[in-house]
């Protein structure tokens, strides 16, 4: 399995969160998704297509989401709203488009992203794309970015 | 806002339901996505690029999900687990690449899905974008599919 992939959106997500948050994200080790899902609160979703296909998700539990976005818009936000679904969904279409720029050589389009809300929620890959999960620690909280491309 | 491009993707339902799992469906009146966010159990997810961005999601109640992929492979499924997350995928991967061929104007391509599983959890369109929520009643139950796309 080529998983080298992964890096430009590890590097991506560090360098968003330094740039718009201030904040440094100290990356865990990148981990096939297995049986045992990891649940999350806030999940920023978005596709890409292009010579590859697949996702990525950005998932917080729900206090680490009030924080980011709070450290992101500069005040403070206690409640899950919309300024929390919009901020979590600039942060994946961020990360996505920082990304592909790494990742030239698969020509990648991003599209939308959608917040997903819900508590203890679970996201899986299709069927025969193993995802691919990488745990961050930061001064926020912690949360997890999981990816599953599919190269041709 | 132009909504013309909703309809290919409730015909690319219809369709889907009909030759796979022999059902019909009969879509309600689509509605702008306002305040209350209706919440579901089991929701595809895919997002959609090229000459517009978007995504679509096709979400179900549990009981309607286990209905649905108990007829999609034809034999009894009365658990959330793997064979409900493919079988979801699934069709939120067909819905989208039908609907594409009714789209051919925005040469759209079509990412992975990713199936959320979670009680009573949103989904909500980046801001600034509206979601179109189509309901649907089928002999399985009602569900309902949320179409967003920015088109250029």
């Amino acid at each position: 399995m080529d998983v080298s992939f992964v890096n430009p959106f590890i590097k991506a997500l560090i360098d968003t969160f330094k740039t718009m948050l201030s904040t440094d994200t100290i990356p865990g080790k990148p981990q096939v998704k297995s049986g045992n899902k990891p649940t999350h609160d806030i999940s920023g979703i978005i596709g890409l297509s292009g010579e590859a296909q697949g996702a990525i998700a950005i998932s917080f539990p729900k206090i680490v989401a009030l924080k980011v976005v709070s450290a992101m818009l500069g005040s403070s936000i206690k409640i899950i709203g919309p300024e929390i679904v919009d901020g979590i969904g600039e942060i994946a279409n961020i990360v996505a488009g920082r990304a592909k720029q790494g990742l030239s050589q698969y020509k990648l389009t991003i599209s939308l992203p959608n917040v997903i809300v819900g508590q203890n929620h679970a996201i899986s890959p299709p069927s025969g794309i193993r995802a691919i999960i990488v745990p961050f620690d930061s001064s926020l909280g912690n949360f997890v970015m999981e990816i599953s491309l599919k190269t041709k």
